[in-house]
């Protein structure tokens, strides 16, 4: 089973079901791309945060070696860090991330934060997080508009086929269009029925800018990071509506969860350790939701937003 | 009775209580702005798209000729509007806009909002509203930053002595932090119990940027407009939390509006053409609110806001 795609606004094609590769194991990591990739995934959503770069890379180039899928079957996505905003750091690092997968140019490249730190050298700690030499979250003075044309330049050679924005609100966005070159392909954002998000995702549409949802399951990716929030809030898994749709299908909660978003247009990265669930995810465009149902989930909006960075301590807050 | 003032981050000193200028009608608006400088009102909070920069201006020049206040005791306040965000295009309005108030500098000019659309020329239509000559909203590609810049140069040339911004998101703050040669001194937003917005409020505290209210008051000001979503929302004048407390102080609710969100530091620009309403509402810091009490009115916020472009009609979701 292979994901359906969506067409992007420069044209290529972008897989709606993806493997997110945000907390998986260093030591797993490159079993379970390989795994996932003989599942039937073809997209892998890293980034320089995430830390597992490299392995992920040795699982895609197991697979490719042994016959299963060709580079160009794959759609590889990676992310800049905040620290690497500075126009000259751009080219340089996404090459080293470019090194750590073993490949030479990403399908998607994205800016993972409308944030802007301290450099910290990929020698002294990589992935550097949110805090310099310090320990300190040191903002500095470079316009996202300095570091998106660094970015236009990541295409212009060739290391990008497509960038996008990761944590951008509209009125970024809408700032964004104003001096863009390369349009972004996608922006990728926190998604699901308790934050659903309608005029971003109009403002997408409008914008032929693709979405990416991240944590499509809600609180129970957060629940691993030790977030109150989420822990204060019932798991979508256990909703009764979600239930009580997922029952009438014969399909489990995460799959309903993952086929709202797709029946939204909205592309969604699934992570699991779990063979049987991975393939579950992977298997969400094979069933309909009515329009009942969709509006039933989206109803169940309340503009809870987990992964916004004043929530771990960081003073940045992108979504005021 | 003069209004306390609070020192902006350029040390100047703005009146914490203000008239705002907006819906005041043409025919009238002379006299109130002579009544109001005569109640002891000195900040004036206008604009381009208000359409009555020329009469309040009469009023001002009035109180000025009979000797009731002079230029420096008034704080006047005016705004970019979208159409002229384009750089070189900026001062000239600025220039035309001092011309209509009959003065030669502003105490604090703002970019209305963070909205780029087609010119009109003043000779066409003034103030041109969100349509262009063919009735259509087009936005134009002037990123923020540029019209920033030129908004500095306005204070270099001594026609503002402070600048702002209006109907900007943090995220757009952050980035014009990041650019900003001349610090906005002063964020304008819409603020009332509905729509608190605490998170915004943080951020321009740890910015050391002010911040002014609009629609103190909530749905009420747009009852006018015929707004659906202000007829759906119950007044808060009529609201039960509201009320007891008003009257346990014997103020008005108006009062108590004003008053919380002035302990808040969030400074006020009421408009009434009502004698002893303007009175009233000038009178908003002779009493406090308890620590209690400005709880429980923080606590009605729904995220409520009622100024969104897309609610009327214009398809530039600066909030989304």
């Amino acid at each position: 089973m292979v994901s359906p795609t969506i067409k992007l606004n420069n044209g290529r094609e972008m897989p709606l079901v993806g493997f997110g590769l945000w907390k998986v194991n260093n030591d797993t990591c490159a079993d379970t791309v390989y795994n996932a990739i003989k599942t039937g995934y073809r997209l892998f959503d890293g980034a320089c945060d995430y830390g597992n770069e490299q392995e992920a890379g040795e699982g895609v180039a197991r697979a490719i070696k042994e016959g299963i899928v060709k580079r160009e079957d794959l759609f590889i996505v990676s992310k800049l860090w905040n620290s690497f905003h500075e126009p000259e750091r751009v080219k340089p690092i996404t090459q080293k991330q470019l090194e750590f997968w073993g490949i030479d140019y990403f399908d998607l490249f994205y800016i993972h934060f409308p944030i802007a730190i301290k450099y910290v050298d990929p020698s002294v700690r990589y992935p550097p997080g949110f805090t310099d030499e310090n320990n300190k979250v040191t903002p500095i003075n470079v316009p996202l508009e300095r570091t998106w044309h660094a970015m236009e330049e990541l295409v212009d050679a060739g290391l990008a086929k497509s960038i996008g924005i990761s944590n951008y609100a509209g009125a970024l966005i809408l700032d964004l269009l104003r001096y863009a070159r390369i349009l972004p392909t996608t922006l990728q954002i926190e998604h699901h029925p308790y934050l659903t998000q309608e005029p971003l995702l109009q403002l997408c549409k409008d914008s032929n800018i693709a979405v990416t949802a991240y944590s499509s399951f809600g609180p129970q990716s957060y629940n691993e990071l030790d977030l109150q929030k989420a822990k204060d809030t019932p798991l979508l898994f256990d909703n009764k509506t979600i239930k009580e749709i997922s029952d009438k299908h014969g399909k489990t909660p995460a799959q309903v969860l993952l086929r709202w978003a797709t029946q939204r247009d909205v592309a969604v990265i699934p992570k699991s350790n779990n063979q049987n669930r991975l393939a579950q995810n992977l298997d969400v465009c094979s069933f309909d939701l009515s329009d009942d149902e969709l509006k039933r989930i989206s109803a169940l909006d309340q503009g809870l937003r987990f992964n916004n960075p004043p929530n771990y301590g960081v003073p940045i807050p992108i979504f005021a």
